[in-house]
This record gives C-alpha cells, structure tokens and sequence, in this order.
C-alpha cells in the first residue's frame, strides 16, 4: 500500500511529458526481452535448467527450418529495387499500381469492394497502421472501448493519445462457438460516450474467432450509437479447421466509420519488410496519409513491391501452411493440458496460444524470467494483454515444431516444480 | 477579406479532430504532385508546352542514369534477409549489433563519441526520427521554435502536436558566411518560453550551412536557457568546397538536451529502404523508443543490415559524388542567373536550391502548375518552407546533369513567358 503511494506520488512530481511517457514502457513487450537483465533473486531459484534448443515464443520464426517468408517475396523486392526512384518514392499512401493489386485481392478476400485510390493506405507494418488509425479517430480526452485481453499495444495508443480506455471484457475461457465478449459491457462503453471500439478479430493474444452474431451485434451498436470501429484482422487468413471469420466490413456497419487492418507479417513471415495496409473509410484514410506524410512519409518504396506477392502465394502454400500451424496447435494443447490445473482454449485462427497456468509460490514475472533462464524460453506475460491475465502467458507458436512442443515440455515441467 | 472570414468560420464548425487534420495537408508536399489535378485556367496558360525530358525535382533521381544507390547497399539487404529471424526482429530501437556499427561510424564523423546502447535509435527514415525527437520533446501548448524557411514537415509536426510556432527568420539571400538565422529573435523565442529548438543545418531548402558562430551561439543560448535541441544533419556529409560544417554536439550544449537526425537517404540514395537515425540524449531516445513500440515497431528489419554500407562507401565514392553534384549546382547557378530579377544563393551543402523568382502577372500556384503542364518540370512551391516564401521555388538537383539544366532553362523560358 504505502509502495503505491510513493509511486502514484513519484508520478505526481512528474512533467506532463513525462507522465505520458512512463505510461508506454516496453520493458515487457514482445520483442523486447533481449533488453531484459533478467535478475531473478538467487533464493527463489530451485533446480537446474532444463537443456533444450532455445525458443523465442515472443514472436514467429521465419527462419528456413520454420516457417520462411512467402516464396518468391524476395525476388519481388529485388525486382522493386531494380525499378529505381519509381519504386523508392512513391506517393505518401502507397504506390498507386501495387494499391490497386492489393484493393482486388482484399476486396475478393473480404466480400467488399475497395476504391484502392480513396479506400487503402499502405504502412509501415499493422503496427503502423493501428498507429495512424487511432491517431486519425481519436483525440485527448475521448473514450474508447478497448477489449480485455486483446493486443498489448492498443491500450498504449489511447493512453498516448491521452483519452480515456472503456474496458470491455472477453470471457474466452467460459464460452464455446464465440470470443465471449461482453456486448452489454460494450453497449454501456458507447452509452457512456466511447465513440471509438479498438479491437482484434482474430483476437491476439487468445486465438479466438469472433461469432457471427458477436460481430453483427458489434456492428448494429457501433451503428445505433454513431461509434468508429477499428478492427484489426491481422490473422484472418490463419483460420483453422471448423471455424468461420465473418468480416466486420460484411455487416450493415456504415462503411465511413470503419477501418480495417491486415498486414502480411505473420502467416506470410514477411515481417523483416514492415508492411502492413489499413482500408476502410476514405475520410478516415485521407487522415491517415496527412499523418504518415510526417510520422515516417510511407512504407518502405523497395519493399511495398513485396505485396505483389500478397494472396498470390503459390497454389496449395497457404493450406499446408494452415495445416502445419493446426499441427502444432494440437501437440501443444496436448502437452498444456497434461498439466494439472492449466486452462486453455484451443486457438481458432492465428498463432497464438495463451494458457492460463496454476498457482505458483513465485511471482509471475520470476516465472517469465526463470522460463529464460531454465527453460530457455522467451514468452509474453499475460499483463501484456489485460491486467486480469496475470495467470496467463503467451505463446507465438509459428515456430519449428519439434523446438516448440519440447520447449512447451520444459515449461510444464517449471509449472510443476514452482507450483504453489 | 469574406473568403477569410468563411473560411475561419468553416474551420470553427469543425471538430477539434478535423481542425487538426485540415492544418496537415499534403497536396502541395513533395513527393504528392502525381496526385495534383492540375486544373489551370485555361486563359492563363499562354504558348506551347517546350519540349523535354521530365524532371522531377521534388526529391533526388536515385536511377542509374542519375544518382544510384551506394554500391553493395542491395547485396547487404540480401544478406540481412538470408540470416532471417534476427534480422528481421530486432529490438525497437534497431539490431544493437548494427547499432555499434553505426555508432563508432557517428562518432567519428562527428568528432563525439555515441554510446551504441543508450544514445542512438534507428527509424524508419529521418522523418521517423523527426517525429518521434518532437513527439518526445513537444507536448500540447508548448512553444517550439522554427526557423524559416526550414524543412516543410517541421511546422507540420510542431502543429499536430498542438504545441505554438515561436519562428525565426533566416536572412540567407543578404547574408555570407553564415545561414543568417536572427538570433535575436532567437533569444526572444527562448525568452518568450520555447522548450525546443526544430532546425536543418545544412538548411533545407535553402542549402545554406550554418556558421561556427551561429551554431556557438545557438548552443549558448539553449544552454542558458535550457531549452532541447533537435538538429536534422540530414545533408551534412554532402559539403561543398570552400564550406565548412560545425556540429552542434561538439559545442558546450548539454549532451542530455540534443538529438542529432541523419540517414543515408539523400547524398547516399538509400531512401528507397527507409532508414534514419538519431542519436544524443539517451533520456529521449529512450522515449522515442517507447513511442516507435506504438508507431511503426521498429525500422524495417532487413533494411536495417543496409547501414552497414553507411560511412563505408568505396574509396572515392563519396568525394566523386559531391563533386558531380557541385559541378550540377554550378550550371544550375548560371542558368539562373542569366533570368533577371531572379536571387538565388549558391547551395553550400545539400542539393536543394531555392531561387526566389522575379514578380509574375500569374498566381504563384499557377506558375508551379505551369511547369508542370507546359514545362515537364515538378518542384515544390516556397510557401511549403515558409509563408514569406511564395516567390521562391525549391529544387532537389540529384538529378542527370543534363536533364537538369534543361529542365532549369525550361523553367528561365516559363518564367519570362509569365513576367508581370
């Protein structure tokens, strides 16, 4: 108690700057763990670590013996660095012929035309993308409805841009056939007056797959209260056996009010190349390209050629890749589910995996940091996520799959030997 | 007078949102001229278009018939991508390897040492840098200075930051042996409470370099008044003879309040693969990597390896290239100086030149338009850098020689075409 005092007091005599800067640290976020010093006190230590190849489950591998970059990609953009200063400089928004090839392919994915002059923005990276979103829709002092747990970094954007977060909450472990959102828990959001819903559909960093009805009853209320939805579809080509996405830009949502994102980063392992692409509204699009003109100008020139490659991946590639990523789901949730007393839901789409493990005598955090120093496995704390999720932890399974089921055996055997 | 008056009428009916975004546009910004209708009255356009070669001078040509990409900069990409995962994940503020590399490199051009692990972050581009360095520093209501004319995105940032403009003039057209920044009104800028100090030395788009007492007295002053500088070098490495560069990290200036920007994109013709960097007070480079975590994750991953050509170019290579682009400054100087009444002052650094046009009989946007239509010349409008400047015009002369001068005796022939 007197611990939170000091801190809410140190904070006090803080600059507003920075204020608003201690609110975004990234000591624990993804990708972030090769900073961590990783000093975990020498009495809570039990036992020797456990040999095995390294995992960093923090995010995908994209390396040859995992799952490599869309063949051909790199051909691509060795081709867009041959084309010169028309491929290095393009306009703020994206290389007007290569938008035009990416608005079919969405189009055709999504079931909805996209006007790829006034509808689609290319970014750098969905992180990009969500970056100028929000900056586009929001401003100091607004609500927005944000979803517990959901993608580490959309709280951190409401929070810079100093407006005010309306939790709304998912039961994912308690429910079948949907993500389990709280619709009157949303409905309350816009009622209180959030005029922006930020969320993940599949959502990171559970795997779950939004209803059909979730995201109808979604679209009718944002709808009803005159709110802009940003929906991140990241993973909605990595849909496993049995599930169905349904789109939000299907539904009766006013199209000027929405926006979504994707990105080829995760199924397609083309991260190294920072793209991603919002489309949507083009009052909300033309926002975004004012702001990229002085965030980061565009995209990377060279490498926005790679998105040629983009739904064009060679026949049967996509399949075997979903089918390889459903693999190691299902040896994965074997191996949690051996271990008494975890809780998990099965992924749906993407690759993620987010169990919730049983009380331990240590903290959560010693558990991170002995998962690295005994296990030789980097993962993301469920804190990240929603700070209900202390319990949870999360696992970017894209990975070589006999790596990651023995690293996932090294983790339940630390669950046991530092179980309460 | 009434179009004034509607026109601040209509922006009072706007939401504080769209205030914000209409003070952003980019239709006149360089690199947006392909989105430009171009739409000139028809009574004004007088005489046929002069044939030509199309020049577009609103940024460098990095083809091989002009100023191509550093030699191995492609190969080095394509190493980047072939060692996979650890390039194109790296930590946010870029691979801490790469870092050192560049580091040692800063320092030594620099004449200061730059610690790789706390003093330097790798951005997507300077305008990455140049965002996240003002972001860190500026908050609502804060009051920047701005040097005018200066880089266009400069007033942009300081704007969608919500923060007050405190401008100082640069005198350049009257002046020798220095930028001319008045550094009165400097003082009177700190004096009347601005925190920041925004500028380019070398100056874009003047291309003038800023004197050793300037750049003394600069520093005196943010030392005594304690304000942040932030200081684009952008060109630095492309002196021309007979100029000498002062860097502001090597005066008395706090270190903790000084962000030095550079990249490789203009003398280097890298801009195709997005890369900046800043380096100086670990304080706020550690904010903006907490920022970049939310903006655009890191710069793009594999593009990063392409740094390791950075300050390492084959012998020669560099000296040869500021020659060509001096000999190109010369004939530009020549062809423009024989046009009466136009001022213009020789390009110390960089490859920008500014020269401020005799009086028209037509709108100064009309005359850019022209060029374009009747001309086959794009260049970025003065108003862009400063409001005082709409009788000047910039030019990015890292183009064919040949070209070029072609171009600028197109551009002579226009403008006496149009003399008031």
């Amino acid at each position: 108690m007197s611990q939170l005092i000091l801190s809410v007091s140190w904070r006090r005599n803080l600059k507003p700057i920075e204020q608003k800067f201690a609110r975004l640290e990234t000591e624990h976020a993804p990708g972030q763990e090769v900073c961590a010093i990783g000093v975990v006190d020498p009495t809570v230590m039990q036992g020797k670590p456990i040999p095995g190849v390294p995992v960093d489950f923090s995010h995908g591998d994209v390396n040859e013996t995992a799952f490599a970059p869309t063949p051909g990609s790199f051909e691509i953009f060795a081709e867009g660095v041959r084309s010169g200063g028309e491929q290095a400089y393009t306009e703020y928004r994206g290389k007007a012929a290569i938008r035009e090839v990416v608005a079919d392919k969405l189009a055709a994915f999504t079931g909805r035309p996209v006007d790829a002059a006034r509808e689609l923005i290319i970014t750098p990276g969905t992180q990009g993308a969500l970056f100028l979103a929000v900056a586009s829709t929001v401003t100091s002092g607004d609500k927005v409805a944000i979803v517990r747990p959901d993608y580490f970094a959309n709280r951190k954007l409401v929070e810079y841009m100093e407006a005010e977060i309306a939790p709304v909450d998912m039961n994912y472990l308690e429910t079948e056939g949907k993500a389990g959102i709280d619709l009157e828990r949303l409905e309350d959001a816009f009622r209180g007056g959030a005029k922006t819903l930020l969320f993940s559909n599949p959502n990171n960093p559970v795997g779950v797959v939004y209803s059909a009805n979730e995201i109808n009853r979604i679209a009718e209320l944002a709808q009803h209260y005159g709110a802009t939805v940003i929906v991140d579809q990241l993973y909605s080509r990595l849909i496993y056996t049995g599930n169905t996405f349904t789109h939000l830009r299907c539904t009766d949502i006013d199209p000027d009010n929405l926006v979504t994102i994707m990105g080829p980063s995760k199924t397609e392992s083309l991260s190294g190349y920072r793209l991603g692409v919002a489309f949507g509204s083009a009052r909300i699009i033309e926002r975004m390209e004012r702001l990229q003109a002085i965030v980061s100008l565009r995209a990377p020139g060279y490498c926005q050629a790679v998105l040629r490659t983009w739904f064009d991946e060679p026949p049967g590639w996509m399949t075997d890749r979903i089918q390889q990523h459903q693999l190691i789901r299902d040896e994965l949730i074997e191996i949690l589910q051996a271990c008494a007393g975890t809780s998990v839901r099965a992924t749906e789409a993407g690759s993620y995996i987010f169990p919730r493990f049983p009380a331990l005598r240590i903290e959560r955090q010693e558990f991170i940091d002995l998962l690295r120093l005994q296990a030789a496995v980097i993962a993301t704390p469920g804190t990240e996520f929603s700070p209900y999720c202390a319990d949870s932890i999360r696992f970017n399974f894209s990975q070589n799959r006999g790596a990651a089921a023995e690293a996932m055996h090294r983790v339940v055997q630390l669950a046991n030997r530092y179980r309460a």
